[in-house]
């Protein structure tokens, strides 16, 4: 099977990830990289390379050997840039969010269903071995029903002039969740809670609370502040309980047959015994790959079969769309905000 | 000096350890355990021990050979057995909370306040080493101002018919922020969001929003759902951030020499310069001890010196309305509701 | 079922934790401590306690109100004490090492076989719930055979000017070999290596090589001068890796099924094919119960129904053998010396 | 100031780390990779490169637009190659063990002695950040005296044919301590244990015991069976004590403030008092960096200024000698081995 060509479009922090990636991936040949700063991008390529280095968006798009390109701007020159791409008939894959407001999101998407082009957005770690097991353990009903899910994501950030904490490290958190529940993230409401102790004028602390199917409830605690580094997510379940520590690296994913049971004895619910059950522990082994490299694979795969990609603009959206919802919230106290997302799970 | 003579009210689940340590104690005399259940009180005084064995509070109360006592029964109880203690001339030292409402919290304050006795609150974690240890360091400014707390105590827990997850765990972490904040506990407004997917009628899992002064913020995560155990503390200061993991036996302690800088360069406070340390980590030694054997320590000076306790009355009523307002907020979808707190600090 | 009655012998270190467990058990009544320390007795026995303190030796042996003795007294003293205790008909449980020559130590056990009376060591480690389901899981087959064995057990321990590292620490691992090894703990050689850096005159810091059936070896790292503590156990399987970490609160034991594979190709061995397998992890559920209560409940059990105990006197003198034949390999560089145990496995 | 011009021999396992930081770094340009199999090189110079593949060593040897060699095959083939290429005039930086015998590797460095051609060994670890920071705390006398050092290397390795554990895996442990010991490792003798339990005809599992100066010990656990990977490695010292734990990302090294004093109270040294200090403990930043980075930095450093690099071809010969001396040992039951090196420390 012959490659597809790709093109790389934004040399600052992510781009040469996805440059590497798409460089040792069977599936695809870097044609390209793109960046206005020429040196930043001659810098991603390499020497004795023959990869080429274009400093214009336009000349660029306006090639007919590149088939794809993948978007690692900053999410406000999203919407032109892909656009610009999906016009010029690219099929495109681009970094999280995939916009900066729903209306321009919604463009995008509908914009490539028009042109029939692939539209798929970088949610990396939809594509890491933990994640896709969480969503097998999920499925398949070893978990039982889902009880509460709790996402630490805390670490000296970059503390951003124009970006909050929640548009900046929330998407992680949000696109896990869309990508392991069995109906994707619908929540009815979102609370958010966010705090500025550096008085930049964003919130540099936040805290997110999602109100689930059946009493359930997701929350996802993210931190620029923090001097250790926490990512921790817990799924507890009714059978079995499931937490992923993504920095113990000899043991990132366990599963606790222990739990809380409750035998309901009469019709009063409050009067249900409750019991506990001490189980063994299990902690599945893991075929660790990079994560990149599967999602360009996924990308090419799509392209190729003509079939939404694993991570598709859809999914985007509905990140989006919680991500604006807990921006009303912050502004009224935290109070949970509906959601009335319009997005179908794929 | 001669000891004080002490009585424990409640053989449950707390009881024989308060007996325990008032046994072992060079300044208590432990002369009785008290409880409706004579078989269970006569289990926690153990086999060849002269310890006297009571069934009638009253009986108990009306001896003349009985200093202090220690009162470990549930929270609903507590107003009636410490106002008859209080009565009957009797110095006490009550578990958390220290009521279950503010009203006749207030009453039994007052009501020590009166007859010149001592009234403690049994805020156990305020007696131990990491908290002394934190207390110390926010105290002397090592930490620097406070920027965001976050307390995590998740744990298979027992899920109880009258009492939900807040008022079962949260006062453990409200007394140690009203013990380590130089100003006490003293937030203007609490937001709680709550879940109870076993439909139990309670919430099993809360997540509490404290806006501390100056931007700061405190929140608290308390999960009775989790078959994985986290004690998770962290105070992040201008200067330094400090963790306390209570479940790492060699390291509780770590203070991170590395935070965020603010450096403002104009009016402009967005446009402000960030920049980040990356210094040492710094492992105080602990002087690890019982925290229960330094808590009744604290209670005889405090009757010796006619002075009041670390953790006094007014500090239970603190932690208490935070509870209450938690309460409201919980009703309103969460959003901050504000907390009139009357309580001076100590 | 009427209460054995017991004394505790050795108000030190270890003896106040023999009385209290001897104190909590279903199955004995403590009677007396007896040191020749008054007062260090009577703070074992404690305020408002009817447990009798002796300080003579004889005078306690005389008694007939007493069945059994636990001796916790240096190793020096072991011989003298426990051959009185038997000759005055008292059962007898140890401290570890049974005694300080093999000479003395055959002696106490042919003693105790001629008068009819059990002779226990007090081998702690193998009455907790790590060693027992280790004890289990290389029995019934699940890790395969035995390829290697490797214990550290280092911390800041107590110099001592007569009892070096080998003495005081290897007894515990020993002891844990001797109990989970099918045939019991009989190499035929061991090397030692020691260091004294201190120039105390005796090792600090020591090493032990043990072979053992096929191929196999155990290897004993024990280390006086560690500021941090590590007590790690690791089992290789040909099957399974099983790996104790003592230390590690929630997950003490870990299986792995992970390993090595061998396939013979053809005559030549090696030539053979080699292959990994990588596999799940698995943590056993642990009964925690204090280790203590239950090797004062086999000693009872023992008592009654007239049969050896789980550590009896030849396992105590396995492990003396090896103490023994470390000596003489220290004092020829380290070289692998033989062992002539005579000791039958239980 | 102009690159050096560079290839690498060998595309096996380290070849591609080498060829990447080649690649990357500053001071070099990598013209060439060579090896018998072609398609094996060419998958290390990758697609769109214009880095050349050569099948040919005595062609690559030949050209004279390459300044140095990067050595990466089997230790058995490093005398035949690294000689051809300095009588070629080539620098040569080799992976460890510098050769498979000391008789050829002194060959090796007196040639490039003769020939004024750099002749370095890559001795990977001691370009790392912790290992350079002990070294420093070592030579600044933060540690105080060496007491001992125990090192624990162990995971699932390739079990080799012609390679036991000791050659595979002790070289790292040795440069290390070369490396950071300040006079080199130069001990008077060395004890090796192993294990063969797969009967493979090569130690598996093994052990090493070197005395140094001053009744101090290091001693060296590797291993190729272990399910668990662990790197360990402790420095305790008379004033503190050190640990490296190279799997905490988070914490590397911790530096204690514990240890045991002793304090001579007469000529009696077994009758001196030793006591205890439990201080903090501190864990210092590490500026961490690719350690193969470093590496090839200091090659180019040490051919423009004419120096030893730090891990020369006599460092090399300190590690060989060792290997040496431990195959003795084995073959001797573990006793203690002579060495007899003439290496000087750089």
């Amino acid at each position: 099977m012959s490659k597809l060509h790709a093109a790389v479009i934004g040399a600052g922090y992510w781009g040469p990830n996805l440059a590497r990636n798409f460089r040792s991936s069977p599936d695809w040949d870097l044609v390209a990289v793109c960046d206005l700063d020429e040196a930043r991008a001659r810098k991603v390529v390499g020497e004795r390379s023959t990869v080429e280095v274009v400093t214009s968006l336009d000349e660029l798009l306006a090639r007919d050997d590149i088939d794809a390109v993948a978007v690692a701007t900053p999410a406000a020159t999203h919407a032109r840039i892909v656009t610009a791409a999906l016009e010029a008939g690219k099929h495109v894959v681009v970094e999280k969010p995939i916009a900066d407001g729903g209306v321009a999101g919604r463009a995008m998407v509908a914009l490539a269903a028009d042109r029939g082009l692939t539209l798929m957005v970088d949610h990396t770690f939809c594509y890491t071995a933990p994640v896709l097991k969480i969503r097998e353990l999920i499925a398949d009903g070893s978990l039982g029903d889902i009880q509460f899910i709790d996402s630490v994501r805390i670490n000296l950030g970059l503390v951003q002039p124009d970006v909050d904490v929640f548009w900046d490290l929330a998407p992680h958190d949000l696109s896990i969740l869309d990508f392991i529940l069995p109906g994707g993230l619908v929540p009815t409401a979102v609370g958010a809670q966010g705090a500025d102790p550096l008085k930049v004028g964003q919130s540099c602390v936040g805290y997110l609370t999602l109100p689930l199917a059946d009493g359930a409830m997701a929350h996802v605690h993210v931190n620029w502040l923090s001097p250790t580094k926490i990512r921790q997510f817990v799924v507890g379940g009714s059978k079995k309980t499931l937490v992923w520590d993504d920095l113990a690296p000899q043991q990132r994913l366990t599963v606790f047959d222990r739990g809380v049971d409750l035998r309901e004895t009469s019709a009063d619910r409050a009067a249900a015994q409750i019991s506990y059950r001490l189980g063994d522990a299990w902690a599945p082994a893991l075929k660790e790959s990079e994560a990149l490299g599967v999602m360009v694979g996924e990308f090419a795969a799509a392209i190729r079969e003509g079939r939404p990609p694993r991570t598709d603009g859809h999914a985007g959206l509905r990140v989006l769309d919680v991500l604006e919802a807990a921006r009303s919230s912050l502004a009224d106290g935290g109070r949970l905000t509906p959601i009335h997302s319009m997005e179908a799970v794929k």
